[in-house]
């Protein structure tokens, strides 16, 4: 098919492909739906009734358009964390709010810097608004290298740094103090970009108490994963006023919808429901992780809601395996490149989830040992 | 407060302005709730039955992504239009995908052209990636003027030619042949952008036949407007295949809410319900028209869900008029400029909403006559 010749030459030069397939796609292709659905790190466990029962009275009123400064929604953000709403943008996910900081700081030809294997929907914008990428290698531990991406920043003078922490998709995470020490020693005229998705899964110790005037970081938040509202997609930034109120000059302002606005609100409200996620989250992990050794396999620590499995061989070998997976109805992703593709990611599952993956493991590993 | 030093000088240079102030906040500002919410064209008679229904079902799915090709809904509307899938694209309302087409089509510099008091939400996204806006005005006939659209993107090699039809704010409409005339006469390079978020109110010749493969055009539809679904957020476009294809570039491929896809889905099934919002959305404009002529003012004709009331003065008369709507309760909103600003534009309300508004209109025309 050739291009529209309308379109900008950036336009033109974006590659066609899209940061995730969606399970539902694999299931059209497979002609059947899965099983267990442990590639996405949604949280099954689901969100609060509470959630539930607030999204389904705002259906009723679905005809006004949700608040376009999701008021209610940031006020309650704000104050679960002690600072003011200037601090808060409330928006359609992480990966929407990732797109407008790159659209307002990322112009043709700047530099940014994140991992090699990290959060391709970063990439995704970057390229999208014509950014350079730098990529840095995972240190040995399977974990980003922060004092590396400093550097990086350093030499190229990018932009942003991009760190997930803890961290996607190989679920280990740094300490608040690492974290400190990257935003104190960024190159003057970066940003930090701190995205905490998985944060509510992890120690305490991975979160560091950040003044949100710091102008050195911005940092995301979801309700898509421990919230367990990934379909209704809210997410929100905690940063400096200035950088926060510059998103009004580019957002699509009546983009939430009425509907994930409550849900988000009632969850926010129900931090008891959020433990009881955390409690079932550890022991399905411990159970993702049993599995693995009982198949001579080697699970990587986590501090979020998934488990990333050593496979033992190569990224063809863990592509065999997790194929293998995919044919049994069990879905499951895999980081996309060496070092850490040796490697599958499985997201936490209810104990119906995790008998289909015990069942189907052995025989995906199997077919992919008798193949290789 | 001074702008982040780390915005692209385009978004430096964007104004701090929004397209619209949402109720909510003028109710937080008033201190009280609307008693009559006319003001934003939604759809007071709300959404199908079926599609309450069906939102209320998948929030208890909200822990799962909604599935990013909108595969189900996608194919659902090509149906409904007795097309190819390939020439939808289905988005974040109408708002959203203006964003990703101007997104795609204009760079910095890029002509486009659109009418002087149009939808400014088109001219947001323009500047917002550095496009220049020729705005022609109204013809007096309170319609958007085909001809001299055409004739300013001769003129400038305008990328992208807007058109609402039905119109809004003024709630006219051109007929199929018009809209025919201007693809047909349409410049070489151009794009004609027609929007049709009301056309499901208008009558039946307003909505030309186009080949969706004929790459002049796009056209936009939403489930905000007939369908009752504003805070769900879901529009479509129907375009020429490679233009819709390259949305998948660029756009927030996880975007659109589990429960919006399954209530637009439910919508688009129930065209008994489109024709009872029809009638009552009919029946409604009339009895406007009628208060408004009870009040000694002019309705204008309408295809939409609203009526353009010409209060007989000037913007400042108009506006005090407004204002002493609000102040009792009554949202309403406005045409921005001349000559176009004489006017109030009325939303379709419930028996109840127009009694509130037929109660407010003459005290507030009272007002307004006395402050002047």
């Amino acid at each position: 098919m050739t291009d529209d010749p309308r379109l900008t030459p950036l336009a033109a030069s974006l590659p066609a492909t899209v940061p995730f397939v969606g399970p539902e796609t694999q299931e059209r292709a497979l002609g059947r739906r899965f099983d267990a659905r442990l590639g996405a790190n949604e949280n099954v466990f689901g969100p609060s009734p509470r959630a539930i029962a607030a999204m389904r009275d705002a259906a009723a009123e679905a005809w006004m358009y949700g608040d376009p400064e999701a008021h209610e929604l940031r006020a309650a953000i704000a104050a679960h964390h002690g600072i003011g709403p200037e601090h808060i943008r409330v928006g359609e996910g992480i990966d929407g709010l990732l797109g407008l900081l790159v659209r307002l700081t990322v112009g043709t030809g700047d530099w940014v810097v994140t991992s090699l294997g990290g959060y391709p929907t970063f990439d995704f914008h970057v390229t999208g608004f014509g950014g350079r990428i730098d990529r840095v290698p995972y240190g040995a531990d399977d974990r980003a290298d922060p004092q590396a991406l400093i550097g990086c920043a350093v030499a190229s003078g990018a932009k942003l740094v991009y760190i997930a922490n803890p961290d996607n998709p190989m679920g280990g995470y740094h300490d608040a103090a690492t974290i400190r020490t990257m935003i104190d020693t960024l190159p003057e005229g970066a940003l930090l970009v701190l995205d905490e998705a998985y944060v509510e899964f992890a120690p305490e110790d991975s979160a560091p108490q950040i003044d949100p005037s710091d102008d050195r970081v911005i940092r995301f938040r979801t309700f898509s994963k421990a919230h367990g509202l990934a379909g209704a997609r809210v997410g929100y930034a905690i940063g400096p006023a200035p950088l926060i109120a510059a998103f009004d000059r580019v957002r699509n302002h009546f983009g939430l919808t009425r509907m994930a606005q409550a849900g988000a609100l009632a969850a926010l409200g129900d931090q008891d429901w959020l433990d009881t996620v955390r409690a079932q989250v550890a022991a399905s992990r411990d159970r993702i992780a049993a599995i693995a050794r009982d198949n001579g396999l080697t699970p990587l620590d986590s501090a979020t809601n998934f488990v990333a499995v050593d496979c033992g061989g190569d990224g063809g070998f863990a592509k065999a395996v997790l194929a293998g997976l995919v044919r049994r109805g069990v879905f499951v992703r895999m980081p996309g490149v060496a070092p850490l593709d040796r490697c599958i990611r499985i997201s936490a599952g209810t104990p119906d989830d995790l008998a289909a993956l015990a069942d189907a493991l052995p025989l995906a590993l199997d077919e992919a040992r008798a193949a290789t």
